[in-house]
């Protein structure tokens, strides 16, 4: 069996992962990233011995322990590089995991963990590229039954593809940025702004919230289905401009927006059929992400299969 | 030693390569398309016969033939899907070529073929990303000493990732791909609007191709300027976005625009070390190609080493 934990800004959840892919167990505690990398890395191995007690699984079941990371993770030197949200700057995570624990230890980017979690739940598939759309906007990609890693953990950066070079600046220094569009966060920007020019507005009278403006969206609310149809067109060309560069047997959209079902997969596939420049006739599938937050506990634990 | 074959929309061109990956000696013949595959594809083996005749080279010494198509190719069936510079759809050439030359073949797309041809001139390096610039944009990938290949024969088609939304229309039916911005199909297409609305300007008296209009531009010409600093962004933004995305160790750049040197890659790397998302302070390196056509040929040769 094997432990998979993902690290988060707020939680550090943590699973026993059996020898067919499936979590049997699950336990979390806060993340609390002010205290530093020690604190947050002994409160991981605390938890992974805590999950066994409570499971009355013997330690010595565990043959290895993976950790999806926010950020960028060099999973050759088993280094956090860069994570903003938790603080972390060269963090030898999966290092002193070992020491603590005295397993192996992997780990890689979280979204690359989610993919391999929803490769899990893919059978006949080796290749699949995980989007991830929520606050931000993050990419993992199995292909043949491998991690996709850039030759310096910078690949992968779909949020920071470019979508008009004129448009407004993104946190990363560029302008325009796919993320600042086909994000949650680029949907309540805009509805902010929209509430602005029109206070007395039905938007104006909720809270600006994904979920909240794709429900009023449903009521047929005008303002609100423009801003919803603009960002399932933006996550439409992410997803076509992901066909045209990666071209992976399936496409899993996770995150917040992966809630909203059909309503915003089928005109993303209506789109993919239409403007994806494909000349041999078939696409890849794409659906919604099925397992939620468990892919990247499930991933992390299968890391060692897929690097 | 083996022998590489460039399939072109106007020539066939064809070398013979040795072991230490160089061109002893090569050929050319006109494609003329228009007579339908199996006569291009009889010509082909002709010039291969032909070649090692003139060169003295025993025909049984070659051990291996690798041809670079335009348009999509399935590699693993051997097939060219579709390639409309030369009207073919569903042209099994490898397997056409294994029956008139008795020898090994493998075909891929000429791109990635350019790729493994700049590849051999890259010592120390392993992931290559070759974008080649001209009448349209397209792109080969050699990752980890391997060729990147989609599912299904449709990856990096990089010259249809969105650039605009609202741009104008691309004949792969979407709008605003970045194949209408950073070639000099565009440049010169913006080159000819501009005259339009300004014929009395030193841009009408030229001639409207690329090399002109960057010679024009050097003389510091107001409107050729704007329109050479136009392209010059659109490509250092697609460069930007093949290191966030693919984060290759090296970005090479083919085409004609290679032939404009520093001219346009010192505001290409400056741009690139501006913009990439990159987060552990190392960037791919950038150079122009420089192997010019000869990269289509010996990578094509090469192809088994690396597939």
């Amino acid at each position: 069996m094997k432990i998979g934990i993902d690290l988060g800004g707020t939680n550090i959840a943590a699973g026993i992962v059996d020898g067919d892919k499936k979590m049997i167990a699950k336990s979390a505690c806060k993340t609390k990233p002010e205290r530093g990398a020690e604190a947050v890395i002994a409160d991981m191995a605390e938890l992974t011995r805590v999950l066994c007690q409570t499971n009355e699984i013997p330690y010595s079941d565990i043959t290895e322990i993976g950790v999806g990371c926010p950020g960028t993770v060099d999973h050759t030197h088993k280094n956090v590089v860069f994570a903003s949200n938790i603080g972390w700057k060269d963090v030898q995570v999966a290092g002193a995991l070992e020491n603590s624990t005295g397993k192996r230890v992997l780990c890689h980017n979280d979204a690359t963990c989610a993919a391999i979690g929803e490769l899990t739940s893919s059978p006949g598939y080796s290749s699949l590229f995980f989007i991830t759309i929520g606050t931000g906007v993050g990419g993992g990609y199995i292909k043949d039954g491998r991690v996709f890693s850039g030759a310096r953990s910078s690949a992968l950066e779909i949020g920071h593809l470019l979508r008009r070079a004129d448009g407004g600046p993104c946190g990363c220094g560029r302008r325009g940025c796919l993320e600042t569009y086909a994000s949650f966060t680029g949907l309540i920007r805009r509805a902010a702004a929209y509430v602005l020019d029109n206070p007395g507005s039905p938007l104006s009278r909720i809270r600006l919230k994904g979920k909240e403006i794709f429900e009023l969206a449903k009521t047929g609310d005008p303002a609100a289905l423009s801003l919803v149809g603009d960002l399932i067109e933006n996550i439409s060309h992410t997803v076509i401009d992901i066909a045209n560069l990666f071209d992976p047997e399936i496409i899993v959209i996770g995150g917040g927006i992966s809630k909203e079902g059909d309503y915003v997969l089928k005109p993303v596939i209506g789109n993919l059929h239409q403007f994806a420049y494909s000349r041999n006739g078939v696409l890849p599938e794409v659906r919604m992400a099925v397992l939620g937050n468990d892919a990247g506990i499930i991933g992390a634990a299968e890391l060692g299969e897929y690097i």
